[in-house]
């Protein structure tokens, strides 16, 4: 067992990261230490990269950002039972408190105290990651590791989608990011019957049109309501998927789903919103969803299950393969919005 | 059988109304003809009295207005079976169409084509009254009529608060007009353990506290947010009912409603209402509601066996009874914001 | 038009049909007369064939039984508005009061006082059939007749398979009779992640195998209970359908459904079945549901969407294409345990 | 802090126990130490007491028996937070793994290696008792010790009674021990509009009455079925709580649930139940749940706020205060069927 380790840092309070050599995670009884084998970026990476105002107010470097990943048990602490050293895993890295309200009825994904593993403490971008027994998750190793990789945001789309009924539903995704492409496919093996895509940019059209999308409309040229209206014998989608953030994307989420439908809001919006209650919601009675991380843990076994079945498809998402070495560089294909989920491997791509 | 009747008639596209002798209703072969014994006033009436921008869209004079009564069946059409003359009755006023894709999966009160009896053809503003069959709801004698007068508006307070789990919980309820009062009664009758009421209207509160909330608010004063936290230990409310329709009683509900709670909307909004959707709906993982009229037909088998069960005390709102000549008053009187919940009686208070 | 139609008539009570020319049915105003295009048999349809012991206590004769089929709309009411002559259809052929406390609650499949064409009135094994418009399903021609005129036993399947959440979930069916084997499809469809086929009858595991089930077991050499729980980690079948109706496939039903899992019955039992409460039901903690029938209509939109989706392959379980005229054929085919869904034909197998 | 403490236990593998001077438990870094104030006696400790063939199987003397007390937190280990010295508490009896399938999907009352303090291990018939720290329910010093003692049963009698809607239903419960009784008060409390006592022990009957069912029918000489279909409109009950485990309070819940209501079994059974299941459960579309324990931690939650907020008067079922010295004499109580809830005071009657 090595003393050091190669990781991504960022080292005090301003834009970029650094590669650093630094010592291995010490860990407790009940922790247990994973050799990472891949990473993956999420678009939180790329606030803490700028250094933006929700960084600012959130981030105490140094800190070892990521928060989505997978790897191999190195070792374990002496109270750990579920895992030993070898086994394959990932993680949730929202670790919940266990003693508020929220965690004792079984809404631990929404708990008061929650500290994330990657953005309050050091996280994955890194050869080794410390992960408290609770937290994690052991994988069949059926599952390729790319697939294992992206467990939080495929996590994300899984709770997205089963939040309400969906078979012989149609559903509309509006922003198709990594976790709106993942919708697509999750949608669909679990039984919609149409699933309108959403999206201004062309890269992420064009990958949802991979991931199989039965329409995929771009609102800069395309009548969105009028077409889904079309298409769903002028009733208008049973459930809508907001994953853009964006105030236009939440405008036709509002506008496509059918009276009575559901509107499960995911994307995280930077500016306030402004809507006709009675119009938008009352008179429609629709049921809108905040949806925050993954249910604990009933979302992870629902994921790994889909995806040991061999129901999901999630190769187009991922764009880029790099080394850990070069994370600036995945920060410039993130920014140009050509990538969608990139890989990042600690000791160069397999 | 009389030719004719008394009827409060809005006789042209301007505010007010008259008095008049008008034709008692023709009725078809599946049609009730109502004798009215109470009719009780709605703010839509207000809307309708007052001739302001939504009547000015909606209404099609001349319209005999009126959606909330109890009365007694007069005369039925050949293939009535439920009920005979004698029988004592109110009626749901949302006609739905039967045939659309909501109304043929159970959720038929939000009708894609509905029609209101009262607002879209002539209502319960007079001495007689028309229903389709389909509509009628028979009252066992043990209601009393003034009660039965108001099944509408309860019926309302009933579906917003069994729209989700409630015993054993604490619940906001944000403005008390009629429908809020009522939410207050039904929801202690069905096991919420804190009511607290939120209203800026003294003459309202002081009803609230005749309801029985367990605390009242008046945002003007009382940190309503502090409160109603202190009184959950921290947790905030688990389920909020939205019936101020006000800017400011949205962004209380917002703001009391605890990570993971309910949020049922029912009260009209004029104008629109901006949100963060991060801060306050997608990290707290809540759940919000838009609340149309009343389910059929499961909310009229709740509330009348709630009312006959005598677990509803709903007289404090019932704060004017007038004849129905004195219509005018009763205008007056809803607008100086003092009276609640007006009965009208066609032939004279009894 | 024709005076008289060809039709499968049981002329009184003994085993037996016969063949007839009788006069095509009279339609009221309300009414839709359907020229039937493929009809298809059901295992009622055998019980009053043979004139065993449940028909002797529920048939009346002379009748036209046969109750799943689709065709083209010949003539309408002069009230009927939803279709018109030339359309396809089909038809649910549960004919609920509208008045009872279920039918006004939503739940019209499980109606006091239903009744049913073609077990309580002439039914669809004959050239014409006389539907209520209510109960007309009009479907998308892109749907295969093939399919449509199996939409009754299909729904069945569809509202078990739906009547709890299934999206990555492990399911087991016991009973690989037509709707056993519809379960299956429907499951897959819709995200269940393993699907378990029990069945004894070898014709039946084929079919089951040709349906996609992940593990196909035969109670008579399989350890049933043993099997399924290696293939879920020792926890048991999420769910289980149950759609054999015979003592064993209950037991088996009781043994494999896991702690908290979901059991839904559909097969019919003719013998009192005995239970271990404490230990089958509520140590387990588990949830048992009826299933009769089909939801009125929202399983209708369902199976009628997932069908237009493509994401059901129906043909394996479509054994037999006869004309009417060989209804005695059909019959004998269904003795044998060789036939699973038998289609009919008027006027020749097209 | 004394050395030894009195503790009712069993010795050896034989009907009886003893009161002796045993060490005061020891207690870990994660547990609490628990000075008890009152226990109360469960159907379980007279198994226990009386040798039955379930204590045979299931206890390993020398066992202190005891799951339903409260008490105030004497000691606590090191690595305790959430309770400190001087606390008034109780406790979930039933430790859960954590670690299983039920555990992780926030199901622990049925989880797989569940493990019960009193029966599995010392239990709070003594004076002290150790609890971990995640058993342990802080309890607001409003609620009484009296109703403090009995959580655990008043538990069970929440979870049945909220396991489905309740509000505006009308309920019928089979069989009036104390969790039946309990559950007639809830039931009250949550806005059931009728409540059905079915009770052959007059005593219990009485004590059905003092708690204000609605109803209260012996089945020897009242025809239940027909009193309770008289009752409800010709209906049947919309909800049955069946407590008494006896074939004929099973056959009676069956026999007065409606088509589509809810039926939960707590009571449990000792011999084989005989059903038809097509007349019994499929034709009505009835759902049953089997009903274990108490949700972790939901129910403590809605019966503590129940409790605080008034609703709830329990005191008609607790019959009986005793010195935990008198054990031999509650068990004589017990067996007569003349006692209810018996209290167990350590240090003599308060």
């Amino acid at each position: 067992m090595p003393k050091t380790m190669l990781a991504v840092v960022k080292p005090e309070a301003k834009p970029g990261v650094e590669l650093r050599d630094v010592a291995i995670p010490s860990f407790g009884s009940s922790d247990v230490l994973v050799r990472v084998k891949v990473a993956s970026v999420c678009g939180t990476d790329l606030h803490i990269y700028n250094w933006d105002a929700w960084a600012q107010r959130r981030i105490r470097p140094p800190l070892i950002p990521g928060h989505e990943f997978c790897g191999e048990v190195a070792e374990v602490g002496r109270e750990v039972t579920t895992v030993k050293p070898g086994d394959f895993v990932s993680a949730e890295m929202h670790v919940a408190c266990g003693k508020c309200f929220q965690c004792r009825i079984g809404e631990a994904h929404i708990c008061q105290n929650v500290r994330i593993i990657g953005v309050d403490s050091d996280g994955a971008f890194a050869e080794y990651v410390r992960i408290p027994e609770s937290n994690i998750w052991k994988i069949d190793p059926a599952i390729p590791a790319e697939y294992a990789s992206v467990l939080d945001p495929l996590g994300n789309a899984v709770h997205t989608v089963l939040a309400g009924p969906i078979a012989g539903r149609t559903v509309a995704v509006t922003g198709c990011g990594p976790i709106g492409l993942f919708a697509i496919a999750v949608a669909r093996a679990v039984g919609a019957t149409q699933v309108f895509a959403v999206e201004v940019n062309q890269h992420r059209r064009k990958l949802a049109e991979k991931m199989r999308a039965d329409l995929v409309l771009n609102p800069a040229t395309d009548d969105v309501k009028a077409r889904i209206f079309d298409a769903t014998d002028g009733v208008g989608a049973d459930v809508v998927l907001e994953m853009s953030g964006h105030p236009d994307g939440i405008r036709t989420a509002f506008d496509v789903v059918r009276r009575g439908g559901r509107l499960s809001l995911l994307g995280l919006t930077s500016k306030p919103i402004s809507l006709n209650f009675s119009e938008d919601i009352i008179f429609k009675g629709i049921t809108i969803q905040g949806i925050n991380g993954r249910r604990m843990y009933e979302t992870w076994y629902q994921m790994t299950a889909l995806l040991k079945s061999g129901k999901l498809d999630l190769h187009p998402v991922i764009t880029d393969r790099l080394s850990m070495r070069d994370f600036d560089k995945g920060m410039e294909r993130l920014q140009t919005g050509e990538a969608s989920k990139i890989l990042l491997y600690p000791n160069g791509v397999k």
